[in-house]
């Protein structure tokens, strides 16, 4: 899967003082577009793996406010990868407007929660993380 | 300790559509209160003890709006021990005003992290829930 | 509408330091289940007649932790309408146990938002609120 | 002022899965301190001139986990003041072991939130967002 979209609502908790989604609202939403995401592999695939994503940049733009009862639309899209480290670009347009209202790149490591040491991406984990790995009810697991 | 006192100051974060204190947020609000409340007990006083407060009801009354730059003044109380749950009261108070923004009862177990099982409260941590226990870093504990 | 069904997915991000839903999130989780029972009238049927709902009591039992990956399904109705207030209860079951986690009553003023005073609910607002008022997009508005 | 400090205690609902702050809610956190930065000035000030501070781009390190029970000690201060945006650098600490746990720099533009037009930053705005703008109790205005 190359990439994914993610639709939220914009609710009156969401605003802040100046009535658009606070910018740290906003990382909570991109965080819910990432786990939807990886969301076509059971949490099972991760849990008993140890695999853990920890993010350790965001670059974030905002660009646009969202308002109430605005549409958000984030794209979700891993744009590298890198041996120790991979990143995920994230743009969510106000539907209606066609806004591009933020976006942020934002960069993980995959941590080993037993050894709490950072994982080689290469492998099961590369193929995961890319999309390239086809998790199957009855256990086989193959590259599509 | 009969009751302790937690001062928190409003910000834009904590305003929502309506521009004032969200309904979820004032339970954060409160949370802090009571971690503020057992505070003069270190956490490895619960950790090493597997204890952990289990919220189980909360019934809050929101009386009148925390707006901007309000300064809340949290109070909390223990009002209630049972032998197998506890409610603390809590009021948040406007500071400039003097007026009762939001009363919360909050009732709660403690769990035996490890079993998963509800405590009795009594001994040492009847003590500490109604802050009679005195920790002291020698090592020694005594009742006041 | 009688009641209405909400699902969420729980995330990373609704968990705390006992790994399940925190306290609090579960609000904001009730708080999106109330701002989709009513979705079905659009944002200006509210803004233009200046109605806000203004939460003034939340009792709410938490019976079972919601974790990671559990999907909740929540029921929201009303179930109390009276003259200057109205209550809706929520329920919260996880979906693969049928487990009740957390139920609500929240109970509600709609206010003036111009003139910040509390109406009376009668007539259009009556049958807003309790779901017999339809909207229809060219303009005119019959009850069903 | 140069720059501000603030301190804040990690508690059991700042956590995540992981058991540690969570991206988004550190954003909250460096917002606190944000605030706390400039609370030297009264929030008349900004609301009588009809400004508002609107975040439009976060750089944000995360490198090291922030525990139950840590004290974050916040340094905030103003690295960067342009014609129409200026940088705050954000660090937060862990006080007991020293260790840096996050980083960020938060660019901000000043908005007149009546034209919702971007402000320059000249004049009395200037000296407020440098500190370098004294208000006095009695309606004088001096630079310090």
């Amino acid at each position: 899967m190359d990439k994914s979209i993610t639709k939220i609502k914009i609710r009156g908790y969401h605003l802040d003082v100046y009535q658009h989604v606070n910018n740290a609202r906003f990382l909570e939403l991109f965080e819910e577009a990432r786990w939807s995401h990886y969301e076509h592999y059971p949490p099972s695939l991760f849990v008993d793996n140890g695999w853990g994503f920890v993010v350790v940049n965001i670059n974030v733009d905002y660009k646009y406010p969202a308002l109430l009862g605005n549409e958000l639309i984030i794209e979700t899209k891993l744009v590298k990868i890198g041996e120790r480290s991979a990143t995920l670009r994230q743009e969510a347009t106000i539907s209606s407007s066609g806004k591009l209202s933020a976006a942020a790149d934002v960069t993980f490591v995959m941590l080993d929660l037993n050894t709490k040491q950072v994982l080689p991406i290469k492998g099961k984990l590369f193929d995961v993380l890319s999309g390239k790995f086809q998790f199957t009810n009855n256990g086989s697991k193959n590259k599509k």
